[in-house]
């Protein structure tokens, strides 16, 4: 598979949170990504919540930036904060949109 | 936290997919998603794929539907269809968004 170096990416984080520890995780969400939305190549971000209480994956953070190294460059840049999160873990990847339907 | 019934609701489905079985994973999904989308609430579905081979959950599925009930009932109805995957296994949740940055 080859990807064009310019193509918009898709980066899903996916969260494991405690619980009781959801609301630190929001404000923690938020404000990393008042930073991060302020970087060049970002696109969108929108952070999503289990419907469901105890669930495995409480949150997923679905967002779009214009390249892989725009985002590099940013989560570098803002480590401190990314790093800032006390209770949680992030499983980071890049995708790509290969099928759809609408 | 208080859920309008009829706000439309994301399905995301995280999937576990051996390595070697991507292909057929794809053909499962397409054919699955060619009979929910005929039914009553479906928005809109997309296939993510890791652009990093062997990272713990290669695929996942991003998808709307109108109400939760919709989502059950299409997936009731079809049935026979989601569980015709031979290889790989799905974590789906329904999930809301709690904050958004674009």
């Amino acid at each position: 598979m080859e990807h064009a170096k310019k193509e918009p990416v898709t980066l899903i984080n996916i969260f494991e949170v405690p619980v009781g520890a959801e609301h630190n995780f929001v404000e923690w969400w938020n404000k990393s990504s008042e930073v991060l939305m302020k970087e060049p190549g970002f696109i969108d971000a929108k952070l999503h919540r289990s419907l469901k209480a105890g669930s495995p994956f409480q949150f997923i953070n679905i967002a779009h930036w214009e390249t892989a190294e725009a985002l590099d460059l940013a989560r570098a840049k803002h480590s401190d904060v990314l790093r800032s999160l006390s209770k949680g873990k992030g499983h980071p990847a890049l995708y790509e949109v290969v099928s759809r339907y609408a």
